[in-house]
């Protein structure tokens, strides 16, 4: 190990913010180093509860992880937040929200609360994501929350990581909670109904207890509704103790391991898949041939398929 | 070109449903003679408004896209509709409003549906979606639609490489609307909202059109906002006005080559970190090896980067 790295690492193992911070802005950006890091941090993580809380726009999730956040550091136990933001490539946009949470929650030294966000087209925000919470567990926070905002393929991907997966709903979703069930019904080990003084909750509740008769999980683990208005920090307590509650459960399921390995291999063809495009794309000269390729096809000169073929025959492959 | 492709092209040039199915089949699950049916297509493509329809669950995104569809076919238009669903991997999950879908709009021949989902861990949705696109472009379909759950990272891609852009919000996210700003102000050339029989549409429409006051678009567009009730058929024809006005628009805007080509650009990684991908994981042997590490990195026997190297070295690469 480099002599850099080593220092980074044992900074980063002795729970300084600032280590933590540094490190995952290498894995955001795919620095040199940041492989090299994440190998020597590697082995002190799976002591931290990763929590993953995912949901709609609008659902208050924000809200719901601040008041958890809250309740954890009352337990004086250290709490890291990873948010990710599907931004916009083009303004690399700063997200105003959370910069008001950092106003609240980022005074007290025991909350580290950090966005991730897309950085130019050479994907990797879900293993970045990934990283992150890698980084964070090393530095020994003892929970660490995901917090994706959509319900995207990529979110998806990153909540299944979670020891504990959160979905977030509110009242009069109503007929829509169809539309979810596919992409969210395997992955959720605890439902909130937020924004329970609403109406229609009792709607809600109804149409998430038909759902989840219907679906039977792997580990046979019946995954509980709680009810909590965030803003009022109510259901926060209910909340904490049914994620426990799984932790719990998982550490006697026997489903537990192939869920880890599952989401191992998903980790391994990610990293794969950008440390492969990173090494064509960096190579001498493939950006600016990338560039006319790109216009090329915009103008429907070329094809995408055949612009591939070009690159990969031009690297050698 | 093969025999079998030339024949598949022409079919589907023809407009023949069945072969578009097929070939969107092919290129879902990534055949083999994917990339040739590609190229020859691309070049008849082009010719079809391309409209991307994009919000959270409950926004009522699918009535919408109904009520489209019927108000284009009336106008004797071919409607193409691609549902990109963020389905679980495990379940390889249908979609069961989609069938209900199918049987209403599905029994027209002038529309054909198709959802798209995830399959296996290769990735390549966001892909494999944009080529559904230009299959059915190829086709002759007058409008595609392009309906995608969610709000993530690879949806707001698939939303950009449409020629129009529709966000589609509902009255009652409030405070929230803040959060959807980042990765949506940028990429929506309309704005819906459904449901605007709803309390506190007047409060999200001002809200809205106050964060359209900050964001100055490169091309100078200011995106209109719709108001509609997509279950009682109100606001399609304004919806419909404002697609075909953001569309005349773009025909003289100096912009639209930059985005088409950021566009081109894109489909090109995507299709090169996918193929680059399948070719180390498809060569013998590698996808034993990789559920090896992959227990392996869940045991924390070892790290996922360490993981990826040995693959990588083991592939020569």
């Amino acid at each position: 190990m480099s002599a850099a790295v080593s220092t980074d690492s044992e900074r980063i193992l002795a729970g300084e913010a600032r280590a933590v911070a540094r490190a995952i802005s290498k894995v955001e950006d795919g620095a040199e180093d940041a492989a090299e890091l994440m190998k020597a941090l590697y082995p002190h993580t799976g002591r931290g509860l990763v929590v993953g809380i995912t949901g709609a726009p609008g659902a208050g999730k924000s809200s719901l992880v601040d008041r958890l956040a809250a309740l954890y550091r009352k337990r004086n136990e250290r709490v890291g937040i990873v948010c990710v933001d599907p931004s916009s490539p083009f303004s690399g946009g700063a997200i105003l929200g959370d910069r008001i949470r950092m106003q609240v929650l980022g005074l007290d030294p025991g909350v580290f609360i950090r966005s991730m966000a897309t950085r130019g087209h050479l994907g990797g925000l879900a293993r970045a994501t990934v990283d992150a919470v890698a980084i964070l567990d090393a530095a020994g926070y003892e929970k660490i929350i995901v917090e994706t905002v959509g319900v995207g393929q990529d979110e998806v991907e990153i909540v299944k990581t979670a020891d504990v997966s959160v979905v977030v709903l509110v009242p009069g979703m109503g007929d829509d909670v169809q539309a979810i069930k596919a992409g969210i019904m395997e992955i959720s080990d605890v439902f909130v109904i937020n924004k329970a003084d609403r109406d229609g909750v009792l709607r809600t509740e109804k149409e998430l207890e038909a759902l989840l008769t219907l679906a039977t999980r792997p580990d046979g683990w019946q995954p509980p509704i709680i009810k909590t208005i965030a803003t009022e920090n109510n259901g926060t307590e209910e909340l904490a103790a049914a994620i426990a509650s799984y932790q719990d459960y998982q550490r006697s399921a026997q489903s537990t391991s192939a869920r880890r390995a599952a989401v191992a291999r998903w980790r391994i063809l990610e990293l794969l898949g950008e440390t492969l495009l990173a090494r064509v794309v960096k190579r001498n000269g493939t950006n600016a041939r990338l560039d006319e390729l790109a216009r090329e096809v915009a103008d429907k000169r070329r094809d995408p398929y055949s612009a591939v073929e070009e690159i990969l025959k031009s690297s050698g492959q």
